[in-house]
């Protein structure tokens, strides 16, 4: 019932708070004999770590993981796991303005209106900060693909491919570009433009949106649980879950409530011995199920709610006021959030390759006739 | 770890083939004490009910609910209630093609490779057949939520908001109207357009997409369980599990992803004591929970993968072939997907009232200052 | 939440009141392509159905179970699988009595309590009647249990082995000795006291209590989930669920609490490449992961509080009466209980084995080195 | 799936090992505005804490718990608490011997069996030290009771009535000569005579069993998710997963399968307007549902296995030897298992007053006519 977890076969459980003295997971249900270290999930999270350029909040977060449990001698044991970071940086300070005011576009009123009292310290657990924790659990799940599956097979990449309205040229994909800007643009000059955009939009007190778009390419064809568990379904509460995110799509999308019916149905061929979709509009699932195609998974992030420009609002006591959130936020919250989508792909493509085991044995199969 | 339930506090099992003797669910966690027959379920099953107009398929399906437990001397007891509609036409027939070709855009294929059987007669299991059995819980769910918080407090209601890339007239939005056409459609000149729209499109053999919108009013704040059952991250699965489903958004939605911060962040004013909100791109949530405003979702359809075209395809014996799909089919499945979508706004609203009462007690607040 | 269904990858739900229309279950994560049908079903209600001596109720209940779903062709297709028995005889009768008094010993004042309403026909949903879907499910189970670790590898078989008191003789335990008499004892000298017995308390009006033990032999080494779902956690829930269970022991049991730490401790050798235990204290479970050794589990059946002996009580009104349970009911129900606590057995094994297969991979193995 | 949770509703998941850095909890659904601190979990840890008397083990476990998330400045926030004891105590050993031999009636053989791999250092994860997180979270548990029903008004005690196969003499209960003796046990003439008991025991390098009573008073009428869920079967189910318990029983328990249907059957009086039981035999549960009366729960607890006496046993190479578990061991792991026992009630009835809460509102009643 309570909603700090995610995942049934493969499972984690994360805690805590923006400000507190640590936040945490606890990852279940991970195949024992695994080889598993600080360092296979460490680089995942430096990756969402915040301050890498200048267009992510100047915070310092080293974001160090601690593994507590579930690892002997270097590899899983089968028990849970449990991950820890730290909080370095909580020097007591002045909360005064968030303290009171609820901040528009911000989860202040809701949790206030519903617990009846809230955390209001950088946000509490309403804070992204949470999503460090996905990221950790993600590498966890990439690992336990990668035992399963075989080292490499499965592959889970995400880029930015739209910022403040401006997409890139999906012609220009190059994966590699991913790592060599800070924006994860697979699109060099899309990159190229969308730095003076979040300049302009800093300058102005404002902030911008984004949508990043997932791929995991050599998923077995067989995982998601139809009828209510189904692989898409998952995928788009997985994504949802997110903070700041508003949509999320699979495949053509939205597009395909404009395409004929014949131009959206995959149609198929053989090719060595296997079938071959001579499209993917499905991104990778029918039914439910993987298709054995790229899983193609898309999600919009709203504008960074913190921003520069005051803002109309109310207080706790009732009265009207505005507010400025003032400190150190990201201009495009979309940008870290590329990361987290990928470890939610992850995490979801591990539960769902336990699940499938364990009703129907084996790991998936290939596109093929049997 | 099945996938054939939704919800956790309200929750529903459904079983059933689209061709069997029966399809069924069993409501769990309702209320004692709620009045309740099959009266109070029917209306919803008419609505979705094919063969109303010639935009649906013409197959006769019955769809007549039967209580089968839980309710005593008229009223809910507690205990679950067991919903059970005979299939009333299935004709033995050749369901040769079928049986052995995968047609494209269905789960033939993944079903075959996943449980390495399939029941191919209608679709089995993966027909929307089985949606029939959502809107028969969302039919209990709607009493769950008129008992708790007042009858009529909480309004659900949908509407096609686009077919065939066709969309609406936003300012022309007339609820009223969506009770006059056969397509669900809140603006009654988009209706008219769209009737020639879909003939045209059965007429070359193809089917439309369209989109849902499905609107909830009187939701009381304080929905959700962040972070990871947010209610609409609930709300992305419930609605991306409906068949044909390919994409789901809350508020602005994608168009989110456009708009500047300071645009999106919806401010906020004091009216009659309470919280008012100017605008709302939230679309009624905020951090996961409900914030009293109108929850706003909205999903993609792909257009019918049933068509009269030839698409090329493969056998189950590694064949290349053919396939045209004969038979009744709905030539927009988006259509019948309008009391589908209002039914799992309902279930997730039912389900996140009972946990919250968990939790918190009490059934959510109104937005006010405490 | 609601608590209509157990397990969790092998998973059914059950519904109906002991004089609705029906009764039925849905049987979820059943693997696919094992053979099913009504006949592998039945012969577990038939040793269940009343009636059957002159020691159980006279009720005529013929407990047809009907598939509903999930079966093609003769096989699990992995989708779930609806049970369903129609309830045959209902006449309309006078229940006055019982509708206003609450019966001593039975659920009657607590589910009045709880939910403020109660279908008082034959107990209602707290109707020992409830069990026939236990029965029925766990029928499938056994089929899993065969099809995935070899038809017969898993012998699941239950006794009495005590009533009123008087205990079998342990030395003259006769598995066919069960079938043979109408106790399920597998001791020919106490069946025979035991008619004695019960014929005497019949006519004083009383009944009796009995001790029901069930043996699981073939159980795979590694089933169990530590530290909450270990495999004896979870038989002592299965089996305390039975209607009128007071009590659940696992191998020695509350015995173990008298012997000293080197008889308990069951010792172990080599023989044929495996290990052998010396002794079975543990009753088959070590740390909540099965053994190998044979799985053994005894449960309290109170005696039948149905009674024809005046007892005090109250009714809904506050009002102090008396009451006497008339109609035809067992003397004994630890009798009826015996098929059910094999249902019970079989269900959590099938759940754990596909547990264990989901997070481990294979069915769990031998007691030996590695 | 994984089993390192319990509860629903009122939930804790447990992480770590016996000689890993730390072990820890995260509690969820705990209600918001509880005052809450370390202080107010302690007591029950250290009423578990080793060495406190010559009867236990003499390892230092200090056993200081730290909360970590879910409590802003002295209060629930309705989010995940986390709860972490760090080991104090792990110098680098030389466990050569357990590493490779298995302890008979140790989870020794069954995780490696289970796992292929096992944290070998002090039983890892089967290690008791587990049942500190379960006092840490029971700690919680009692916090929400007081919360939800009033201080005090739930009292939730435990005492140990048996030890070696010598009993109390129930006449002479005495619930604050508990705190007096070592042994956790309501009768002083008893205890004296189990100090000899166990230090002839230990003299023989044997060890003793024992059985736990304990007793929730003030529990309302109507808690229990009845038929799978029933109040019984949870408590079952919690006390079968304590480590070394081999039996559960609820009020009369296995006693109860010896009296006849009268004797067994509680009447009914009312008595100040309320419904008033003239006996317990039932434990305070019919039907699955607590009654208001007493809640009487007992448990068989193992003698331990760790003893000085040599035992047979093979090792992981399958070569037969013998072991004896030197270190500092419980002669008798009972005594501590007492507030463990108490945890695992209020666990059970937290996590049974919010479902009920959920689904019917309310907080249960009391034992009267509506």
């Amino acid at each position: 019932m309570p909603g700090n977890a995610f995942g049934q076969a493969f499972r984690f459980t994360t805690w805590g708070e923006s400000h507190g003295p640590a936040i945490g997971c606890v990852v279940e249900g991970v195949p024992p004999l695994i080889p598993l270290a600080e360092a296979d999930i460490q680089p995942y999270l430096d990756q969402r770590k915040p301050g890498q350029s200048r267009y992510t909040t100047q915070r310092r977060e080293e974001d160090r993981v601690t593994i507590l449990s579930g690892v002997f001698e270097g590899r899983t044991t089968g028990t849970p796991i449990a991950l820890e970071i730290r909080n370095a940086d909580q020097r007591s300070k002045d909360y005064g303005e968030i303290a009171d005011k609820f901040r528009p576009g911000h989860a202040d009123v809701t949790y206030w209106g519903k617990y009846g009292i809230r955390d209001y310290r950088g946000g509490g657990r309403s804070s992204a900060r949470e999503t460090a924790m996905r990221v950790a659990a993600g590498g966890v799940a990439r690992k336990v693909l990668d035992h399963l599956l075989g080292s490499g097979a499965v592959t889970i990449r995400a880029g930015l491919v739209e910022m403040g309205g401006d997409g890139i040229d999906r012609d220009a994909w190059t994966w590699d570009e991913v790592d060599r800007n800070p924006f994860f643009c697979p699109d060099a000059e899309a990159a190229a433009r969308w730095g003076g955009l979040l300049d302009a939009a800093r300058k102005q007190g404002s902030s911008l949106g984004a949508v990043v778009e997932v791929v995991a390419e050599g998923v077995p064809l067989g995982l998601g649980e139809p009828v209510y568990d189904k692989l898409d379904a998952d995928l788009a509460k997985a994504m949802m879950s997110i903070n700041a995110v508003k949509g999320v799509e699979i495949g053509a999308g939205f597009a395909a409530a404009r395409l004929s019916g014949e131009d959206n149905a995959d149609e198929m061929r053989m090719a060595d011995g296997r079938i071959a979709f001579l499209t993917n509009c499905a991104g990778g699932v029918l039914g439910g199920i993987s298709t054995g195609q790229p899983l193609v998974v898309r999600f919009a992030v709203k504008p960074t709610s913190s921003i520069l420009t005051p803002r109309r609002t109310v207080d706790r006591f009732g009265q009207e006021t505005e507010i400025v959130t003032k400190g150190r936020h990201d201009p495009c919250v979309g940008i870290r959030a590329v990361p987290v989508g990928e470890a939610m792909m992850a995490v979801v493509l591990a539960d769902h390759l336990l699940r499938h085991r364990g009703q129907i044995g084996g790991t998936g199969g290939v596109t093929g006739p049997s």
